[in-house]
Parts: structure tokens; C-alpha cells; sequence
């Protein structure tokens, strides 16, 4: 059973402001198996509306639409009288509405409500209201035709606080979206991990798709359907099951988990500990390490050694390593996690350097190079990356890249020797 | 002049990822005068992706056509076909395209392209290719009829990348969407600026529009319009010299500029110097700080002294304060930002401790109890904190307080005094 969303707004079309209620309302109408087939954004502008209703109203398929946006006071909100007018509707006055716009302003204002807000008294004759307690525009369910039409206020806080009670009114559906399956790699090309999982995707049912998104050198793979059978969840099993098997040590998370979730994970199970010395990662790495809750347990402390003083002052890199190989090297990524892996009596150390850019680089060290060490009591391995892009996307592939190293490493299997 | 933004991929439809990339084309077709009529998303679906096409297509405002996603190399990825399907064009094989992916697979992989990147090589027929050097899809564009018909690939960072060379593309058009201003403050929330700000925009011209938006404790204040004219921009003058008289400490940003780069960019002229020891932040004022080009000039180092032993071995907390008064409390952020000064020979320090929770609050000393100092050689203070939200969100809060205390006391004026 399909849904669509209309989102109303010139300040989302504009790019004024990033949306956050379409996103809300098509993982949540997707996981009740109502898939969006279209997410629709318009301006505040009568025509324009009034032709993306019948756009959708049109399509035969969709049976709930969900419009948000363009309840409020103000002369530039025209979605009440819009869909009124579509659905062929007069707009009715309800007096208990208007009366709690009074009240509502009286507790919060202090002052009568100006008279503009007077239309948000108003629905579609036959329609539903919703009560919004966070403001003063409610929202309505009207019927057209077989559909029906959900309207909910623009604010994102209002359309989550709408969709419990959006959810009881739902059209029965025996829907149900099976998200299978989403695992995430890393360590292996989205193309690569394609081809050699091809063969063993053959004879897919019909109802199950495949999606591949490559996410800063993750994969994420996607086994979901449009339908819950034995079938499907047999074949998905299998797929799964093969997928451990062959690619065990670089599968890092089934469902949400991020990288450095999985990091966490395994070094709380292997009793590790884990300290970090970065320098054109600026302390995204620590940063991301100590988003995971708990990781207090086992991230003791971060350097972000940016300038080489630092680097001999914290970790004790010898100046002239700095000098004859300079900072952006494999020898100082390895001393950098040496040295703070014994500095912060951690098992585990990582030293990241390299140039995030846009300037300090050279023919030689082009800006995007970097050296990734992990230092562990039975070896320090570091790697070099040239990644591309701007300054923010060179933090974020070093930390990735960092994250990854480590995952594959205790993936290995580095022991707590003590 | 209008546009239209048309995105494929079902992780979007299915709110499995939040859209980044017609957020940016809206801000910046909006920029050069194409406002986007409609902003469409649809899954990875022929028949779907083929009605949007066909909706769009009919529509005789749209002049340019913008389409992201569904370029990849997996069977999932149709865009290609697809528009040369509606166009009524063929597929070309483009060989110097395939010798660049299989360049780009040997340079970044050490191998060669699995056969199912060679789809990537195929433009419809008559089109101009955009070649893209952050990955194996490129773009290209089309025409059709009176429309021109842009396809790029819907990673963000291509997106933006393809951005200044769809820009020489772009129809010719006299449109001006007027931004005319938008300042972000700090310090000041949001219903109070609100209220302060009313009284001097009385007698707001028609066409000139106001709008208000909280950001992590920042306010961003737009005033837009789609028209130019005197009126307007004189308006606009009056009210923005008013902003800046009335609130110019706490204004920090006229136009994108970021709380970072504000701090950054003072830093610099001051030819001041700093340095950070995180707790609970864990690195990321560090990061933030750091993200801003140029940084190394003032940003020394930083410490993640997550840890009680890192904050005593690397800071020197004397551990009596510790054990005395807690890692959080007043004490131990200003000893941090007193120490990390010194240590670190800066002529700032910051210090953040606090609880980011969700485990280890108190009632004494709940989630989300944050002190942050910051000492220069003038003075020291510590401000408490009571932030609420997941363990990221204060996260996010305890550095956008961290930064907006550096950039108020910069504001008052803290100088070099080496």
C-alpha cells in the first residue's frame, strides 16, 4: 500500500531550511508498510499546490497522503484553504477551537490572539481535528475518493508529536515492509562486494530488492521487501548467512550500528583500551570514538597534536624524526601511535597525520595525503591514503579509514596481553 | 525562471537517510534565480521514476530540470536508462569514460573495474558528459524540448562538487531572488531577540519577508524577498545597520560564516593563540575548531582527558581536586582551562567537563551538567551548564556554548599581550 508526502514551504524549497518532516514521516510510514511513492516539495504558492494535489490525487496507488506545512497565521499559509477547495469543501468555523487559540495565547502570550489566527479555527467540513497542544494550528484528516487526507502543521516537533495519534487513523493494511536486512562492510569496494555477492543473489524472489549505498568507504547493503513471506525471510536468511561467512572480518554492523559502534563493541569484549594521537584529523576521530556510550570504558585520552611543538611535548616524537622524514609521514604515524599507545598506557594506539588542505601541500605530499599507524603490543601497522576532497571530507575519510583499520586489526584478533 | 529537483534512491523514500543533496541545489539554484518549483524524491523504481519524469516533464514553467541518484554501478541504479528512455535517445558507450574508470579503479584500488562499472561509461545520446574525479558515475546534460535536463550522481560531495560547472550550464535568466540578508547571533534567544527586533521592522515592505531560525543556541534571522527593488534594499539596510548597533556582540555571522570560523577569523586578527582540554565533549570543539582552513596558525592542541588519570598526567589536575570536588565541577574546568593554557604556551585555553551521559549522572550532578572555562592571562571563568538531549546533542550544545563564550569574551576584547 502506498503513501505519498506533500510537503508545503518556501523555505524548503528556497533551501532556506533543511527538512526534517519528510524524513521523519517516510521512515515511520515505511516501517507501518505505507511506502511513500513520492515525497513532494512545494512553495507557498496557490497553483502550484493546488497542482501537486492533483498530481497525487491522480495516482491511483496512493492511498494516504500526508501534507504538512502551511497552517499558520500568517497570509502566506494557504493549505487549509487549498485542500478545502480540491476536495470540493467549504471551510467550517469550530468554536471550541478557536476558543483554545485564546486560551492558548492568554497562557503563553498574555495578550488576545491577533485576529489573523481566527482562520486557524477552520477546517474542511466532514474533516477530523486534530488538537495541537504545542501550538495554535490543529491539523484535520479529511476523505477524497478512496484516499485519505492527513494534514499536520509544518514544525517538526508538531509533526512528531502528531504521528501516534496520525497512526491510530491509519487505513487498514496488511502491509508489512520487511527492512530484511541491512549490513554494513567496510574494507571492500561497493562494485567488489556487488560482484562477489552476484552469484549467490541468483533466484531472488520477485518481492525482494537489493540496494548497495556507499557510505565514506562503508558499504551498506539492503535486502528489503514490499512483503513479509516465508519465502523472502528464508531467502533473506541465506543471504545473510552467506555474507558471514565470506565476508566475516569486514561486516561490521547489521542494522544501524556505525564503525566505531562495532570498534566499541569488540574492544569492551576483548577488555581493551584505546588512546589516540591525531593531527590533520583535529579530533574527529576521539570525537567519534566517544560517541558511543560507555566508551569512557575504554577510550582513556585523545591528542590533537596540530602543531609539531605538540607533537614532541605530548607523545615525545623526537624532533628530528620530524625534521628528516617532516610530520606528514609514515614514520611519524608510526612513532605517534607508538607513543601514545605507552604514553596513555592504553593497549591500543592510533596516530593519524597528513594534510587535510586546502593549503600545505606540495608536489611531493599533495594535499589529502595521510598515514594511519595502530600500535598494539605485537605490531604497529601503518597505511597511507590519498583521499580527495575538501578539508572536512579529508577528516572524515582519515577517521573512517582509522576506524576501519582498527575494526579489521581486532577483527584479526589483537589480545588483552595483560 | 523556474527549476525542478528530481532525486532517485529509495534510502531516501524509505527514511533510511536524510536528504543532503536537493537541500543544496534549492540553496543555490535559489541563489542564481531558478527557484525550484517542485522538489521530488522517488524510489528506485522504473515505472515511478518514469510518472515523476513525466509530471515534471509536462510542466512548461520548468526550464531546468536537476536529477540526483540512480548512477551507480548496481542493478539498482536506472537513472541513466531511464531518462534515455523518456528522451527518446540511446545509450553511447564512451570509451575515453571507461579508460577514466578504469584508470580511477588502478589508482584507488590496485585493480581492475568489476564488468558492472562499464554501465558507467553509457550517456544518452547528443548529451555532454561531466566528468566527475571523485568517483566512477559521471554526469551529464540533456536537452528536451525547451527544458534542460542536468543529471549528476547523488552522492553529496559530487553534488557539490558538480555545482560551479552545472552553474556555467544554466539557461540564461534575469531573475533575482533577493536574500537579502541573514545574520546569525549568539548569546541571545530567540523569542527575546524576536521581541527587541519587532518595533524597528514596522512598515515592512509587501514583498520582504522575515523568518526566524534556532540553531543549537544561535539564531539565525533571515530577510528575503523574490523582488529587488530600492524599497527593499533600503529597507534592508535600515534594519541590518539597526542589528548591528543594537546587538553587535552577540553578532557574529552575516551570512553562512560559521560560530568556528567567527572565533577563528578573531583569533587571527588578534593574533591570539589556544588550546583545548575536553572531557565530556570528547573532541569535538577540537574538531570544530580545527575544521576552519587555516587554524593551525592559532590552534595549537588539543587534549580528550576523558579519563581522571589522563586529566592529572596530562593537564596536571592535582588528583586532591579531583577527589574533592568531582572531575565535573567549576574547579576542575577551571583548573583544565587554566592548565592547558600554560601547558600548551597559548594565550587561551578552554576547558569542558560534564556529563554527556546516558549512564553516570547524579542527582547531585545530572546528565547534562556542563561547566566550561576559558582563561586568558587577564582572567578566568567558568559557566554552568544544564543542557538536556541525547549524549550527542550535548555534545553539540557544550561546544556551541564553548564557542560562544570565546567569541563574546573576544568581543570584549582580550588581548596579546606577548
Amino acid at each position: 500500500m502506498k503513501s505519498a508526502i506533500l510537503c508545503i514551504g518556501t523555505e524548503i524549497t528556497t533551501g532556506l531550511v533543511r527538512d526534517l518532516n519528510a524524513y521523519f514521516l517516510a521512515f515511520h510510514l515505511t516501517s507501518v508498510g505505507l511506502f511513500p511513492k513520492f515525497i513532494l516539495f512545494v512553495p507557498d504558492h496557490k497553483e502550484t499546490i493546488g497542482r501537486a494535489l492533483q498530481f497525487l490525487f491522480e495516482d491511483g496507488e496512493i492511498q494516504s497522503l500526508f501534507i504538512t506545512g502551511g497552517l499558520g497565521p500568517t497570509q502566506d499559509d494557504l493549505t487549509r484553504e487549498i485542500v478545502a477547495e480540491v476536495l470540493g469543501k467549504k471551510l467550517c468555523f469550530i468554536p471550541e477551537q478557536w476558543e483554545k487559540i485564546v486560551r492558548f495565547y492568554q497562557k503563553i502570550r498574555h495578550t488576545q490572539p491577533p485576529e489573523n489566527n481566527r482562520k486557524q479555527a477552520f477546517i474542511p467540513e466532514g474533516s477530523i481535528l486534530l488538537e495541537n497542544p504545542l501550538g495554535t494550528a490543529p491539523g484535520f484528516i479529511s476523505d477524497f475518493q478512496n484516499k485519505k487526507i492527513f494534514v499536520i502543521p509544518g514544525v517538526p516537533k508538531e509533526t512528531e508529536y502528531f504521528w501516534p495519534i496520525l497512526k491510530t487513523h491509519l487505513p487498514p493494511n496488511d502491509n508489512q515492509f520487511y527492512r530484511s536486512e541491512m549490513v554494513k562492510i567496510c574494507g571492500v569496494g561497493e562494485s567488489q562486494f556487488e560482484n562477489e555477492l552476484q552469484p549467490f543473489l541468483s533466484s531472488l524472489p520477485d518481492t525482494l530488492q537489493t540496494a548497495y549505498l556507499p557510505y565514506f568507504g562503508e558499504v551498506w547493503f539492503y535486502l528489503y521487501s514490499y512483503q513479509k513471506n516465508p519465502q523472502v525471510i528464508q531467502y533473506t536468511e541465506n543471504v545473510i548467512k552467506k555474507i558471514k561467512e565470506v565476508w566475516k572480518p569486514y561486516l561490521f554492523s547489521q542494522w544501524g550500528n556505525t564503525l566505531e559502534q562495532a570498534c566499541g563493541a569488540l574492544l569492551m569484549e576483548k577488555h581493551l583500551t584505546i588512546a589516540t594521537a591525531e593531527s590533520c584529523s583535529g579530533g574527529l576521530l576521539s570525537h567519534r570514538l566517544t560517541n558511543v556510550p560507555g566508551s569512557s570504558s575504554y577510550f582513556y585520552r585523545g591528542y590533537v597534536v596540530y602543531s609539531n611543538q605538540a607533537k614532541i611535548d605530548t607523545i615525545g616524537i623526537p624532533s628530528s624524526l620530524l625534521s628528516q622524514h617532516g610530520a606528514v609521514s609514515e614514520e611519524v604515524a608510526q612513532a605517534l601511535a607508538e607513543g601514545v599507545r605507552v604514553k596513555s598506557g592504553t593497549d591500543i594506539g592510533i596516530g593519524i597525520t597528513g594534510i587535510a588542505g586546502p593549503s600545505g601541500g606540495s608536489e611531493q605530499k599533495p594535499v589529502g595525503l595521510v598515514y594511519i599507524g595502530i600500535s598494539h603490543s605485537q605490531h604497529t601497522q601503518v597505511k597511507k591514503y590519498l583521499f580527495s576532497g575538501d578539508r572536512e571530507v579529508i577528516k572524515i575519510f582519515s577517521t573512517q579509514s582509522a576506524l576501519t583499520q582498527l575494526f579489521l586489526e581486532l577483527q584479526r584478533g589483537i589480545h588483552n596481553e595483560r
